[in-house]
């Protein structure tokens, strides 16, 4: 096991009717700043449920954040912030709004050109707003950790950063709110929550058995539950399960004392910087490629996810990991979310492209070895067409 | 799955070498307290360690805590904090020394006679003196938790309390400190962690994908490496894996949203008050006699834990479930502690004295039921004759 330190103080409120909880956990005397998505809160009475918690209390809203929130709509929030006073953020949505939220409540206290947070991966930040959430998708662990990831439309940029200033001070789960999503959401949840773990356990032994078996639980979890939630969307366990397997996914603990791979997510990046495409969508078309290039480095960790969580019980570890790859990418189509390039109408030609993004933003090293090259990546993405 | 909060902020730094890392964790004009046990750390290194780390701070030692920490001895304590003005408290041991240390960072700041932090559970606790922790014993999980038990000789009672103001700000958790431990820790170190889990996860079936799959994990691995760490102490991922493992047992992870019991742990707890048992030998002859006495309840999750964890491979639960507990009384014995009160000297005449002081601490409603009274822990005594 590889020396490491753990700190997550993210308070996590869990269970049907939690929302009401609210008014326990923002000052009663702040400004709130409500920030969501694209509306359907105000359709499935999450919006109402938020707002009758913090009744009595001063609030405004900011609509409108975009799947890979843009950095020119985080600021119109920022300009909001500062002309309401507003001193406390309540992100109500998916990641997306999480990490706008975020990344709005750093930039309210920047000073200077906010993309520098962006720039610095974080290391910029020097303080933020109070950050608080009420999550409506299980997915991408924003809710529990100090991650945002934002993109700018102008340049086709789509970059994350880091900061402990912006880890949410609680975030409420309550697993109803996801029960109205749509299929593609919830495939793409699932994909992306399931990937989390991948990226973070099929690397190279170590000998840490908490963290492996910790790891195969949450695949283990989101594998059964998965296809459940879309033939029995409104299953209270089925959602409960997949909501708290998607914040244990991406809350450190599982990262702890083993190496990460993430060539899978920072690929992914750019192909949904430059494209468009969904991250859980980029996400089930570049990881089986990765696998399959680099099947020898992660043989023995593909065998094992395979004979532990997938039930494979061959003996032999090169067959077992080629096995694992397949059945992967079977979960990935069942969950309704593509795996090739080719079936989002991108061809050979996107691989120049993607390349130059990587080589721009310097992501050169990628894998749990550095030994990813933007050149390896365009190799990895032939396999992906 | 049941409703819960999560929170905890202690920060853990783990791995071999850690200790040095304190200079960090400490404020540089702080008085700090060392506090340890028998004197083992002046042999090991560990205090030279410790005090290399604190050059240049002020610093003053106690030693001389307990096994099952006595109220008198962190009265003592309490004393030379206020002469000192010691402000940092830095426990250096197990869970004894840390339980001790948090109970002196209570009582240093509490109003009036001290033992009402223990008759209030905690409620009593308005603030504490900041607790730091350097472990030496993979076992209690007191490490990252706001619990504590303390013993007061006199009237033969061991009592815990809790209080959020008494979690350690941070722990370093170096798996070499473990090295030279006697074998009897060890082993009790071993059951104290495997039962912690098996007090949340051996109920009743809530649906909870996550925390069960984290439990069983959890036992897995003690499982696989408690006996190594007696065969091979000085295996660094032996070690390692023990100490994660017993962190998680009890750091509120795997209570999240499931019923606990706690009946072996408070049953047993009376057992050491009354006759000075260990901790970790009390709860191996209580658990497997609440386990035949509540067989019907538990036999599913019993059921569970054998095929999962103990790989039985037999189809009735009943049956599986009672292999279970054959077997989990094997690994105590394995593990080199005794799981009968006869093999401690003890007899049926000890039954009134643990019921008399179950009704005198008002523990009359035990186990994840409730439904454990002091006449039925009678009968669960009587199973572990």
């Amino acid at each position: 096991m590889n020396n490491f330190s753990f700190f997550n103080n993210t308070k996590i409120i869990f269970g049907e009717g939690q929302i009401a909880q609210l008014t326990q956990e923002i000052p009663a005397d702040a400004t709130v700043m409500i920030v969501y998505g694209g509306g359907s809160i105000k359709k499935n009475g999450i919006f109402e449920q938020v707002t009758s918690a913090l009744e009595g209390m001063k609030w405004i809203e900011f609509g409108g954040i975009e799947p890979n929130p843009h950095y020119d709509t985080c600021m119109k929030a920022v300009e909001q912030v500062k002309t309401a006073n507003v001193d406390f953020l309540l992100a109500v949505g998916g990641g997306s709004v999480i990490d706008a939220t975020k990344f709005i409540a750093a930039a309210a206290k920047h000073q200077g050109d906010a993309w520098e947070i962006i720039q610095s991966f974080g290391g910029a930040v020097q303080g933020a707003l109070p950050v608080g959430c009420v999550l409506t998708l299980a997915a991408t662990g924003s809710e529990m950790n100090p991650t945002s990831v934002v993109t700018r439309a102008d340049t086709q940029d789509k970059l994350f950063f880091n900061s402990d200033y912006v880890r949410p001070r609680f975030s409420i789960l309550d697993p109803q709110t996801t029960y109205s999503l749509p299929a593609r959401q919830v495939g793409n949840g699932v994909v992306d929550s399931f990937v989390h773990v991948l990226e973070q356990y099929v690397t190279y032994p170590v000998n840490a058995k908490v963290q492996d078996r910790f790891a195969e639980g949450l695949l283990s979890t989101i594998l059964e539950d998965g296809p459940k939630a879309l033939t029995d969307p409104q299953n209270y366990d089925v959602r409960a399960n997949l909501m708290w397997a998607a914040t244990m996914a991406l809350n450190g603990l599982i990262a702890t004392g083993v190496p990460g791979d993430w060539a899978t997510h920072l690929i992914g990046q750019e192909i949904t910087g430059l494209y468009g495409l969904d991250h859980g969508q980029t996400l089930a078309i570049v990881m089986p490629a990765v696998w399959t290039y680099k099947l020898e480095q992660k043989r023995e960790k593909l065998a094992q996810y395979g004979r532990r969580v997938l039930g494979i019980t061959e003996a032999d570890d090169l067959i077992a990991a080629e096995k694992a790859i397949v059945r992967t990418r079977e979960f990935f189509e069942a969950m309704g979310v593509r795996t090739r390039l080719a079936d989002y109408d991108l061809g050979a030609d996107v691989i120049p492209q993607v390349v130059a993004k990587l080589e721009q933003h310097q992501f050169v090293q990628l894998g749990e070895h550095g030994d990813i090259t933007p050149a390896d990546a365009a190799k990895i993405l032939e396999l992906a067409l």
